[in-house]
C-alpha cells in the first residue's frame, strides 16, 4: 500500500526559479557547508564532510583492492621543482598561491601551496627508484590542494577542495595505459554503484586535457539543468615526467630507463554532483550508499507511553542491518522534523506512533518519490533493504534518461546553438581534430568540447544524424565528439 | 617448545653506538618516510601512513563513539583573524608560513598556514551557533599544520605533520572541563591499548601550557633513552576565545551567554614515539594492533612441490581470523626476507617447509623476543592469537617497567643533575610554583618541567623521599611535578 505524503516546504528558492541559488540554498539549508572568513575558501560541515567519508571509504576501498597504497606528501613545492616540466607550470603556476615567508625570515625561494603533486612524487621517485623489481608503484594520496580560483562556488570551485590523487610509475608503456583506464573505470563505477550517477566516458581533446599530460580521459556527469559537470580524470603522461625530473631504473636487460607514469583525481566535487543529479525542491536528496544517515525513525506522539521505547525497537533493529539510523526523540514538531531530514536528503523515514503500536505497523516514507509505506512491523527489515535498493535503482534510471533525452544529435552549428537557447544539453558532432574548430564552436555556439566518448562506434541512424564531416569546417570528420555547457 | 631463533643484522647502527642515528635508520630503513627536496619536509611512504592509518581509524573510532564529528575547515588563515587572541598568535606567528601571493596578485592581506585552527573554529562558530540547545558542538578535523621550526627530524619535529585537532565548545564550564579529561583519558587508553605504551598524564606548568589556553594536560612517555616524549595534549580554554572571537549563544535564561572550549590534538609524532619505546637493533618493532602486516608468512624452499600452496593456505586461515597477513613468495632469500620482516616489525613470521609439511607443522617466530614455537599445524589460529596477545601484553609490560624504573624522587637540584649525567630520566620532585624555580631548574639540572601528574597523591616513603619544600628555592611546595628532557 502507498500513498503519496509528500508536502510542500519552501525553505529553498525552487530549482526552476533560480537553479543557481537553489544550488547554494540546499549547500548552505542541509548544513553541508559554510562560508569562511577566507575568500574563496569553504567549511566542510559535520553533514557534508559524512558524505565525503562515505565517499572516500568506498574508493579508498576500491583503490586498495587494486593494489594501490597511501602515501603523504609535502603540502609546498618550491617554485624551482615545480619549474622542471614546462606546461606543468604553466597551467598551474597562475593560480598557485605562494609562500614567501617561514616565521620572520624571507624564503630564498618561495613555495607553492600544492595545486597538483605530480612533481612531489616524480622528486620522490627519482631518490628512491632503482630496479624494475619495485615497478609498479601505485601510490595514491587524499588531502586538500589550493587552486586561486577568480569565482568560486561551493564544491564546485573553490580555492581549496579536498580530494584523492593517485600517482603510479609502470615499467612498460601498455601496463601504465592500462592502469589510466582501469581507474576511469574504477571512477565511472564508483559513480554508477555509490552516487546512483550514470556518467559519459571519454577522452579530452588536447586543448582540455590536463597540462602535461599526452592523454586525459575524463568522466562527464549530466545535471539536472543539462549542463556538464566533469567529475574525475585519469591522465596518461607517457615518460615526459620521468625525463622531466630524472626518474629512472635499471631495467631487464640492465640498460637505464624511464618508467610510464599516471594519475587520476575526484574530488569534493563529486557531492556537487550529487546535489545537482538527485535534489529536489524539498532540499537534498541522497543515494543511500554515502549518506550519512540511512533512515530516520520519528517516533509520532512521543508523549505517549510506549512510543519512544517502540521506536527506539526499531531503529535498532535498522542498525543491525549494518545501517546508518538515527532516531530523533528531540522535541521538535512531526512537521519540522519530515522538513528537517527531507532537507538533509534521508533516503528513508520510518514513523510509528500511538495507532501504528495498535495496529502492529509501522509507515516508511520514500526522500526520492515521497511515496509512504504501512506495513507490518515484523516486515521493517525486508521492507528497509528492499525501498533502499529501490531508491538507488530509481534515482539512477532517472538520470539515465535525462542524459539519453538530453544527449543530442547535430551536423549543424546553427542548430547546437539553437538547442541550447531552447535548453542546455549534450550535443553529440563528429569533429576534424583541430582546434580552431573547437575554438569556433565556442565562439559561434557558446559551448566547449567535454570528450570524445571512448564509444566511436555508430548506429547507421546516428551516422546519418550525423554525418561524416567536421559542422564547423566541413572537413572530414575524425572522431565523434561531444559539447557541453560545463561547470 | 620455543628455541632463539634471533640473528644478528647489522644494517643499522645500534641503539647504544648512536641513539639519534639508530632512531633515524629506522625511519628510513623500515621505509616509513623519505625526507622531500622541501627542507624539513617529510613524505610518508606507503608502510609509515599505513602505520598512521591504523592509528586514525583507531582514534577516530574514539572519538566518534563519544559523539564527536569530524569537518573540514581552511588550510590558511588571515593575519587578522588570527590575532584576535594575542596569546597565541604571539605563541605561534614567530613560526608560521605565511602566503602573500594569490597566483600572481599580492594579497591584500597575507595569510598563515594553520599552525592550529582553534581562530578557524571561533569564527566558524561565531557564525552558526545561536542557542544552547546546539551545545555542546564537539568537532574534530584530520589534517596536516605547517610550523617552522629551526631543527627537525622525522615524526619528531617537522616543519608539516599530520594530526587529528579537536575543538569543543560547551554550554557549562564542567562540562568543558569534563571533556578536556575524557580526551586526555582516551589518548592515554589509545597508548595503552593500540600503542602498548604507557605514559604519565598530568598537567603543564603555566610556562609550557598551550598559547592560549588556561590549563593544558598532557600524556608524557619515555623512550628507551629515558627522554619524555609530549604524546598528545588537551586544553582547556575558558571562555577567553570565545569572547575574543565573539561566539555567544541565546542561553536558558535569554541571555546571551559565551560558550566554554576546549581543544585536544595528537599526531604522527606518535609513530616517532613507538619507535622509541619498542624498537631494537633489529629494526622497528611494532605491536600489532597498528602494524600494517600482523603475520608474515615465508615459504621455506618454496620451489619445492606444495611449499607455495601450503603457505597460501596457512595465510588464508590467519586472514580468515581478521588478521592482517602477508604471504612473501617473491624470490629473495629466507634471510633477507627473516631480515626485512625484523626491520619492519612484523610482530609474528610463520615459517613452512617441505620438513615442516612431512610432519604437519609450522613454526612461529615473534619480533619482539625472537622466540620461535614449532606447532601442529592445526594449532595455527590459536598460537597466533595467543601470541599476538602476548606481543601486546609483553611490550607494555617492559615499557612499564622502563617508566617505573627510571622515575626517580629527588629533593636536592644537584642530586637530579648528576643522576641525569649518569643516565636520563624523570625526576619527580616538589615545586613551589613558581617559574622562577622551573627556569632555574633548567639551568642547573638541565631539565624542563613535564607535568604535575593527575597523581599528586604521596605514600609515607615517597613524601619522605620529596621532602615538603621546593629544591630549588627552599620554599613550601605546593605541587609534586616531574622533571625530564623533552623531544
Amino acid at each position: 500500500m502507498a500513498k503519496n505524503g509528500k508536502k510542500k516546504v519552501s525553505a529553498i528558492t525552487s530549482m526552476s526559479e533560480d537553479f543557481t541559488k537553489w544550488y547554494t540554498d540546499i549547500c548552505l539549508k542541509a548544513e553541508l557547508v559554510d562560508y569562511a572568513s577566507v575568500k574563496g575558501f569553504m567549511i566542510m560541515r559535520p553533514y557534508g564532510y559524512a558524505i565525503w567519508e562515505n565517499m572516500t571509504n568506498i574508493l579508498d576501498g576500491m583503490f586498495k583492492k587494486t593494489g594501490h597504497q597511501n602515501v603523504a606528501m609535502p603540502v609546498l613545492i618550491p617554485e624551482s621543482l615545480l619549474k622542471k616540466e614546462g606546461e606543468l607550470v604553466e597551467g598551474f603556476a597562475p593560480e598557485a598561491a605562494w609562500v614567501t615567508m617561514g616565521g620572520s625570515d624571507r624564503l630564498e625561494e618561495r613555495m607553492a601551496i600544492r595545486p597538483t603533486s605530480e612533481t612531489l612524487f616524480c622528486d620522490h621517485w627519482a631518490h628512491i627508484l632503482q630496479t624494475y623489481k619495485q615497478l609498479p608503484m601505485l601510490y595514491n594520496q587524499w588531502c586538500s590542494v589550493v587552486r586561486w580560483e577568480k569565482t568560486t562556488r561551493p564544491f564546485l570551485r573553490s580555492r581549496e577542495f579536498w580530494w584523492q590523487e593517485g600517482h603510479t610509475i609502470h615499467e612498460t608503456e601498455a601496463e601504465a595505459v592500462a592502469e589510466t583506464e582501469q581507474q576511469l573505470n574504477c571512477y565511472a563505477d564508483f559513480c554508477r554503484d555509490a552516487l546512483a550517477m550514470p556518467v559519459l566516458k571519454g577522452r579530452k581533446t588536447d586543448k582540455e586535457k590536463f597540462a602535461g599530460a599526452e592523454a586525459t580521459y575524463t568522466i562527464e556527469a549530466m545535471m539536472k539543468d543539462g549542463k556538464a559537470l566533469q567529475s574525475g580524470t585519469s591522465h596518461y603522461f607517457g615518460d615526459k615526467f620521468s625525463r622531466a625530473y630524472d626518474v629512472t631504473f635499471q631495467g631487464r636487460s640492465n640498460q637505464l630507463e624511464y618508467p610510464y607514469q599516471t594519475s587520476w583525481g575526484c574530488s569534493t566535487r563529486l557531492i556537487g554532483a550529487v546535489i545537482m543529479t538527485h535534489s529536489d525542491d524539498n532540499g537534498l536528496v541522497l543515494p543511500p550508499a554515502i549518506a550519512p544517515i540511512q533512515v530516520v525513525v520519528i517516533p509520532v506522539a512521543q508523549h505517549k507511553e510506549g512510543v519512544l521505547e517502540a521506536a527506539y525497537g526499531l531503529r535498532d533493529r535498522l542498525e543491525a542491518l549494518g545501517l546508518r539510523v538515527k532516531c530523533d526523540d528531540s522535541d521538535q514538531s512531526n512537521g519540522w522534523k519530515y522538513a528537517e531530514y527531507e532537507m538533509k536528503g534521508v533516503p528513508l523515514r520510518v514513523e510509528i506512533g500511538p495507532k501504528d503500536m495498535e495496529q502492529g505497523q509501522c509507515v516508511l516514507a520514500r526522500r526520492d518519490t515521497g511515496e509512504k509505506y504501512v506495513i507490518p512491523q515484523e516486515e521493517l527489515e525486508a521492507k528497509a533493504l528492499e525501498l533502499l535498493r529501490a531508491i538507488h535503482d530509481d534515482l539512477y534510471a532517472a538520470a539515465e534518461q535525462r542524459l539519453r533525452d538530453n544527449t543530442l544529435d547535430f551536423d549543424s552549428v546553427p542548430a547546437i546553438k539553437a538547442a541550447m537557447e531552447e535548453h542546455t544539453c549534450f550535443a553529440r558532432t563528429m569533429w576534424c581534430g583541430n582546434e580552431a574548430c573547437e575554438l569556433a564552436m565556442k565562439e559561434l555556439a557558446g559551448v566547449s568540447s567535454r570528450c570524445m566518448p571512448l564509444q566511436q562506434e555508430l548506429t547507421e541512424e546516428e551516422r546519418v544524424r550525423l554525418g561524416d564531416v567536421c559542422p564547423v569546417c566541413g572537413q572530414k570528420a575524425k572522431k565523434v565528439i561531444v559539447w557541453g555547457v560545463a561547470y
